[in-house]
């Protein structure tokens, strides 16, 4: 038994990019079949939920060891039980953990920084400013994993793991505002793993809960 | 052999809440020694430190698995081997691994874009409205987590683990710059986690360092 819990509608802007396609690409690139929970945006914000996911978003995980939130968590720990998402030699796994904390907390914040200000906050008086400066911090960053990444396919271990799900998830976002243009190779690298059959399989499954919810919602 | 390397010296402002700091309180906590390997910002920009930090940051952690980087990765590497910092039931870890990502991805990065910017950008033309907004932001993430913790003492299984030895680390920051006023629960489980005596033992071997090193950079 394992069940994903997601939204069943959100707007177009965050359709194909909501966190639960993390989730559902790493299961994919396990083979691991699962149900969906579907939640509106009434429910995320009620006890019951609240109880399950204490930030009022989705992901949740549930399998048989229980439940689970937080995307990175929920991959790490499907990616535990299997060796398509995680090599079995300790000091590789302990790489991988690396870079999958690196992604989420030293990528990800400057990476939603510049996105989020420009989704939310593009008109606000002071956007323009604080994105120069955002767009700078984020930079840095990219360049220095644009360094890692010379010479090599992957993040560790010389192939697909976890931690690239998580990266590419991260970069995916950098598609919509041309931040790719001065990181061709951050691009090739996101291509690279966003072109496996798992992640193309796990975007069609997300869209397809919103296209089956969109009617009722407008 | 556990070695962790740590910056030299810092300017004021950073010393206490430099990152190696929560690989210092994992290590004390679990009751296993280490050396330091100290390294100063010149150094951190070279290709070796590099090839162990690709972000030009501290801490690197080494032991008898290999090397690794990120303080989450590392205080959950140092978890796994010791009951100290991690419940022994397979349900329990994986609510402290959801907990551990939700400290560095869900609260962090907020958290970051308030103290961050009120440090080094504070003069910005842009500061005092972007703070106006990074600041509701945070204190939605603050208010929830004051939810989840309301009859508990510790986030998850009744216990002190790694998920709250990187909470309280992030909720730290807020004792500078007076938002722990409007969270006096937080304010208390943080004091509650940084009374314990392994982290006062943590924050001494920093500050010592530092006390070590000062004079060569005055």
């Amino acid at each position: 038994m394992r069940e994903v819990t997601a939204y069943s509608w959100v707007p177009d802007f965050a359709q194909g990019f909501v966190k639960d396609l993390r989730v559902r690409w790493a299961l994919e690139e396990a083979g691991l079949a699962y149900t969906e929970r579907l939640i509106d945006h009434e429910q995320k914000l009620q006890a019951e939920h609240l109880a399950r996911q204490p930030f009022a978003q989705v992901p949740v995980y549930r399998d048989e060891r229980g439940e689970v939130f937080e995307s990175g968590a929920i991959v790490l720990q499907i990616a535990e039980g299997t060796d398509a998402l995680m090599p079995a030699d300790p000091a590789a796994r302990a790489r991988v953990m690396s870079w999958a904390f690196a992604a989420l907390n030293s990528v990800e914040p400057h990476v939603a920084n510049v996105t989020g200000t420009m989704l939310f906050h593009g008109d606000a008086p002071w956007a323009a400013g604080y994105l120069e400066s955002a767009r700078a911090m984020m930079n840095t960053r990219l360049a220095q994993l644009s360094g890692w990444l010379s010479g090599r396919n992957y993040l560790e271990a010389e192939r697909f793991t976890a931690a690239d799900l998580l990266m590419a998830s991260v970069l995916r976002e950098l598609g919509r505002d041309g931040s790719f243009e001065r990181f061709p190779d951050l691009a090739a690298y996101c291509e690279r793993c966003v072109s496996r059959p798992a992640f193309t399989r796990a975007l069609e499954a997300q869209l397809k809960a919103f296209d089956a919810q969109a009617p009722a919602q407008v």
